[in-house]
């Protein structure tokens, strides 16, 4: 149990965001990325109205495309059909930024013929720059025409930017006697830090859950999966999660918690536990996964911080990119966590598929084989696991190594 | 004015810890250190019982040298002749850490023909490895015996560690009408971060100042100097500022707030922002310094979060070393620092010895050339101007870029 929620794996399916009924996905280039093959404009609609939950930035800055799927929720009760979705440009911090976020909904609404208010919106890419709407108004009815039940690889392709591997999921499962799928596409990989992070995250069900109970879940859900993962410390202008629910799975609607909210509320978890994870992966720059277990934590709060405070560690991060079993390092970095407990009751081990090495026990050093802790670190997904002993609850975090790439990568991002 | 202290540039003078009157150093290779052209050990002595002040990381990892001077210092009420520090080893996480700390004084004071309490003591260096004491045992009468008014440089070489420079500085002033002086040296450069670093900084002065206006003092300047400080966003274990006063000077002691203490405070501050700024520029495979500075801010905790957030953000610090005018990621990183103020009134100008260019107005992105800005940054110092334009307090941080050979230097520090 994490914050409350029952880990378990479900079946995964093919699909994406297209896993579930009755949603279609497209993806096109319409010129924002002078890389023709590289798609940087997506389209995923559902066949009818969603419930819609949504989850935002911390950013004092947030871009104009939040402000204006903010205001379309906020104007539909919480319901959409579907969202427009752009990549190059983060269509923030500009003067024009609202008017042009709210064209690309109407745009898309126009050619689906609906109500603009019906279609969200989400840009990500470079800040303060002016977004072209030219490009994106002269491919809107080919991109429309396109939608297909099976086009999610194509969104998906759309909404990445440093991203070297797409990120899709999709599971099943059952809820009221009704066999029930969610699948989601994500994009990082670089600006990604607790709080969110750039990036976009939709996720589509066809459960019938109801607007209540899918604004719980999925903040119970973020506050342990996306909100726990930091690729560099920094926090975004435009991270959006979006979890749309259309119901067309059959199901009585999930009107109150219980067995079957339990169910939908852990698919959701594996789901964003799965993003999360392909997000730390592929962190810009990154070559192993670190994943931080806080255990015995005096609260989930505490677990969380200590778990994070060693994730976000750049000389924890260098280090795991070294294969150095540094440990002193990770201790260092759960003692300036900001959290109420005592380190000299503290244990820590590393492991991988390749092993397991005890490195501290009461917050001390404990003698170990460097060569077989060099060994165990060879590997490409790194565990953290972490030991409070004063309490019960525990956390999860998730990064990556820091590397030369990650430098190359962002000293010149915008040329 | 910042913090209420004024600024002021004082004569700058030679001798860095041994400017002062009656301030002897020396320092050597005992071994710890396998490059036997680096020293490892250092000892620094007043010829007189001196005022002491410090300050310590706030890590719960508090390194077992830490302990022992605090220890040493309430024994003596707030006195001390000197210390003695090494590299190479932090003495930190291990079991008999207090044991070789305490020994260590011991033999210092064995050497000087002192008590132990009257000794002080700092390492620095890899955490959770047991400190060798034989190496310091067997050099500490040669250390002793070498000590000279002019050994400040061999005890300034004794604390580098990743350092690529030696840090000292020393000024003048006139306090009562006698001429007093004030040296310093410091040893950076990774895990560095507001509220400390693996900074060892270490303050001499031959002004008579009662010990609690050296406390007082020496709080109001760390928090606008060391502690607006970051290289990488880590707090070290064993950081340590430690300030003492001899009173070799001849003034009357300063024993209240006024004209006088007001000329030691702004010394002190001048010393310490020099030492920060060296600090900064020698972080851990750094090109370039890069000084951030909050104006405009409601108030000081404002102005200090702000130009901490934007200093530690990886993304900023990549950008600066690939000389590329990104303020969007600045203006993301004030708007994710943690304090409460408008993002819409914000004005940003980037700036360095080569020029001025004014990137942000009202928290929007305005027209520049973009050649121009590259050309500004090409530059080893740069400057980041923000004005929130919502009150009148302001701050400075300090901090360099992120590089290839950061991730070099902490991929494998160990071996």
């Amino acid at each position: 149990m994490i914050n409350g929620i029952t880990e378990r794996q479900f079946e995964t399916i093919e699909g994406g965001v297209c896993a579930a009924k009755g949603f279609r996905a497209n993806g096109l280039n319409c010129g924002l990325n002078s890389d023709k093959k590289k798609n940087d404009l997506g389209l995923v609609v559902s066949d009818v109205m969603c419930g819609a939950a949504a989850v935002y930035t911390t950013n004092k800055v947030k871009g104009a495309p939040i402000l204006v799927t903010k205001a379309h929720l906020a104007a539909t009760g919480g319901k959409t059909r579907g969202f427009i979705a752009n990549s190059k440009n983060a269509n923030t911090c500009n003067a024009d930024g609202v008017e042009k976020a709210e064209k690309m909904c109407a745009l898309a609404a126009g050619a689906l013929g609906i109500d603009p208010k019906e279609i969200v919106v989400a840009s990500t890419g470079v800040i303060g720059q002016i977004l072209p709407i030219e490009p994106i108004a002269a491919h809107i009815e080919e991109l429309a025409a396109g939608l297909t039940y099976d086009g999610n690889r194509k969104a998906a392709n759309a909404i990445m930017t440093t991203d070297t591997v797409m990120k899709e999921i999709a599971v099943a499962f059952e809820v009221g006697g009704k066999r029930c799928r969610m699948g989601g596409m994500a994009k990082g990989s670089g600006m990604i830090h607790p709080n969110m992070a750039t990036t976009l995250n939709f996720i589509t069900t066809d459960a019938a859950v109801s607007p209540e109970l899918l604004q719980r879940a999925l903040s119970d859900v973020v506050k342990v999966t996306y909100n726990c993962l930091s690729v560099d410390g920094d926090t975004s202008t435009n991270d959006t999660v979006l979890l749309m629910a259309n119901g067309l799975a059959g199901n009585a609607e999930v009107v109150s918690e219980g067995e079957e909210y339990e169910t939908f509320r852990s698919a959701l978890y594996d789901v964003m536990m799965r993003l999360t994870r392909m997000l730390a992966k592929d962190g810009e720059g990154a070559t192993k996964l670190i994943e931080c277990e806080c255990v015995g934590a005096p609260d989930l709060d505490a677990a969380i911080t200590v778990a994070k405070s060693v994730i976000r560690s750049p000389l924890v991060k260098c280090a795991v990119y070294g294969e150095d079993a540094n440990w002193g390092r990770i201790l260092c970095a759960i003692g300036y966590a900001e959290a109420d407990f005592e380190i000299d009751k503290v244990d820590v081990d590393l492991s991988s598929a390749r092993g397991r090495v005890a490195v501290c026990r009461g917050g001390a050093g404990v003698a170990f084989s460097e060569e077989e802790a060099a060994g165990m670190l060879a590997a490409d997904e790194i565990f953290i696991h972490i030991d409070l002993h004063q309490g019960q609850a525990h956390a999860k975090a998730w990064g990556c190594d820091l590397t030369y790439d990650y430098v190359r990568i962002n000293g010149d991002y915008r040329t």
